[in-house]
């Protein structure tokens, strides 16, 4: 009898996308009151710390980690620490440190994750608990007044839900579903430039999923509303945790059903096909257009379609 | 030369599930001040209501629609007015009524979204327009105020933004990705019960996507954490908006990779392994344990899986 799993690649997709390594183990049904400081007061207990958006690094060296007392002598804001969990030698944490701190005298820097990815600055299985805090930070630091009645909420549950004393409510951290998609037409594949992009990039089109649309229909919308291309099937490829500043990229290939394309200039200042063998030379940087760079989902759907057939 | 979609099923399966079909022509791009008041003065604009989190409908009839005459006889809160988009003919709005609106003297009744569904209350190509209203409505009802500095908020762009007069911040609506997954050990499959659940019920386990992580690294880790139970490949089935209040639940198969069960006992009353032969009694219905409804994505889950090889 044929498995139930044959045709499904063993090495996953997913697994090969930036920010995704996380060996981080969440013990998410054991977070309660007691979880984070618990956790901080464990010797063994090490800290990624962030300055505003960006990661804290130690000049020279490519572990993002700190003990519990560096993190201390940097004034790290108590309120700001959250618990992601653990790692094979002890629990992990994440926490912010004031803005004003001088890094540079004390030989260190601040890094944007994206910048810190590209780079390779740490080793991969950094990236995913880096995504996991700088997600949550970013969203303690947006949501410190109740929405339901606008007073002030507390940060509960090891830092993954704020409880408004006023009102009652429970509010948990967002992660913000984005379809991303490479259409096809057989030997062409659609590419758009934002006004915002790198000169000369082509990119995959993207767009956030809404309220009552699946996954597929998202596609299909964000494709047809940008370049005009209807699609026909959708594949799903993989998925990404993408912590600008919170969002789960699910990457996805659609089969286009026509070729005439529309524009809609508010989004993208350019879109076209390109031709398979070109879309080669561009990965292979040969070219004057530039692919996105590796550590996107949409280089992976580009190169994931090049490769193929 | 093989087609790039060979493999892929061109009945899609997050197709049929039940609030997926969605007519509804968003037009993202166009979203503007002065959407909703152009479209609700468009004489063929038709408007879902809300009351409270109850869909309303009129007696003795599978038309949710209501004519913006009758929805203004009936006192709709202009302030909720939501701009759903265009159906082939006419603007399609939501808005909620108040609370205490007399029904059953006007011929009309309040139902939950679910039992809508479950009854098949009304044509399915108005579940998916209908999950999107109430999903917005619900989402601006706990969004009267910025989470960033705790004054009033106001909505823009046709209900598809809240910003803050005060700190400029710009609010988007929600969409929580949930994963949903049947673990599969070649002829069994695992099932487990909440306390919650209708008498005898089992279902897929299921969890949030957390910030930081894949949606297949998810499966793993809420499949871990609910029933000790690791899994090796995991592979997308589908997906569906849930308007419970405002998920998008994405329906996976995991490959268990032991067979020794430790149920977390928080979250469920009880959690096995069910041979083939019984999950396919269960469906049809002749048994004390009963599966979820056929709206309920684990319930395509659960049959694709016995249907298949």
């Amino acid at each position: 009898m044929a498995n139930f799993f044959d045709g499904s690649p063993t090495h996953e997709p997913s697994s090969g996308n930036a920010f995704a390594r996380n060996p981080i183990d969440r013990r998410s049904e054991e977070r309660g009151e007691t979880s984070i400081p618990t956790a901080f007061a464990d010797p063994a207990a090490r800290l990624y710390l962030f300055i505003g958006d960006k990661a804290v690094l130690k000049d020279g060296s490519s572990d993002p980690l700190f003990p519990v007392d560096a993190a201390e002598a940097l004034n790290l804001r108590h309120e700001t620490l959250i618990l992601l969990g653990w790692a094979a030698t002890g629990p992990r944490l994440a926490a912010t440190i004031p803005d004003e701190t001088p890094l540079e005298v004390r030989g260190l820097r601040a890094i944007d994750l994206r910048a810190l990815a590209v780079e390779g600055l740490v080793p991969p299985e950094h990236l995913g608990p880096l995504a996991q805090g700088r997600s949550l930070s970013y969203w303690h630091a947006r949501h410190g007044f109740c929405s339901v009645c606008g007073q002030p909420s507390v940060m509960k549950s090891g830092g993954y839900r704020r409880d408004c004393p006023s009102c009652k409510a429970e509010h948990f951290p967002r992660t913000d579903p984005v379809v991303i998609m490479l259409a096809v037409d057989g030997e062409r594949c659609l590419l758009g430039r934002q006004s915002r992009f790198p000169p000369g990039m082509y990119s995959c089109l993207a767009g956030f999923v809404e309220p009552g649309e699946t996954i597929e229909d998202a596609v299909r919308r964000e494709t047809f509303e940008e370049a005009g291309i209807r699609l026909g099937r959708v594949r799903y490829h993989s998925s990404q945790p993408w912590p600008f500043p919170a969002s789960l990229m699910i990457g996805c290939h659609g089969e286009a059903l026509n070729r005439d394309i529309v524009p809609d200039e508010r989004e993208l200042e350019d879109c076209r096909w390109f031709e398979r063998a070109e879309v080669k030379a561009i990965l292979a940087g040969t070219e004057t257009i530039k692919a996105p760079p590796p550590i996107a989902i949409a280089n992976r759907l580009i190169r994931n379609w090049v490769d193929a057939v």
